[in-house]
């Protein structure tokens, strides 16, 4: 069951850049990380019970990179909170006829077991599912 | 100062065929308005202390008709719940050279006021600030 909006992840060119326009509406940056799988700097920015996640690329191989390159800066995935077995909810939406762009689901930011969805199955959105890591065996 | 992101906007060609799409997912759809003023359909789906809105176009005069037509089906904007008086904050952004769209404030859905920030400003993302209502004099 989806319980909340886990992230929402956006593309930056400059992060430096990026949290200085974040700061202005009073938002705090609690901690900066590179995910090197990734090739992204990631700012962290917590907003209620979810955050916003400022992503700049580090390499012209991250998908950052390529998203910033042909859309321009701007909203990039939005992630949702899956609490319950990831691995049979993921295999439930193949069945429906949602393609899922992870098999097996792998392991994200913060240890969490992650699966995405691709924009065609949900109206343009790329679609992160984010969950307790449970192992994907 | 702002405590949640209130709703995320998606962009969508048909309410229909995205609610579809949405509910695969779990989620439920709680309402459907039309907004008349901004030419849309609206689908609310509740996710934790937030919402998804999706946002069907009734006219080409409506912004995410033109939008879908720029960009393709996908987020829109993310809309921040401010509590304060969003007047003096709209003046504090424009004091900070944070350019907003809306002057005076207007009252959007449910009676809100709601202020837009240009994208330029926000690193490519629209971002729409919402709060209670409190007259824009």
């Amino acid at each position: 069951m989806i319980t909340k909006i886990d992230h929402i992840g956006i593309a930056v060119k400059s992060l430096e850049e990026a949290i200085e326009k974040y700061k202005t509406l009073g938002l705090r940056i609690t901690k900066i990380e590179e995910v090197h799988t990734e090739k992204v700097r990631v700012a962290f920015i917590p907003c209620g019970e979810t955050k916003i996640e400022l992503l700049e690329p580090t390499s012209k191989e991250s998908p950052i990179w390529r998203f910033i390159k042909k859309k321009g800066e701007g909203i990039h995935h939005i992630a949702l909170f899956f609490e319950g077995d990831l691995k049979s909810f993921s295999e439930h939406l193949e069945d429906k006829g949602v393609c899922t762009l992870k098999k097996p689901i792998s392991k994200g930011a913060d240890g969490k077991a992650v699966q995405f969805i691709h924009p065609n199955s949900m109206g343009g959105v790329l679609v992160e599912l984010v969950s307790l890591w449970k192992g994907n065996s």
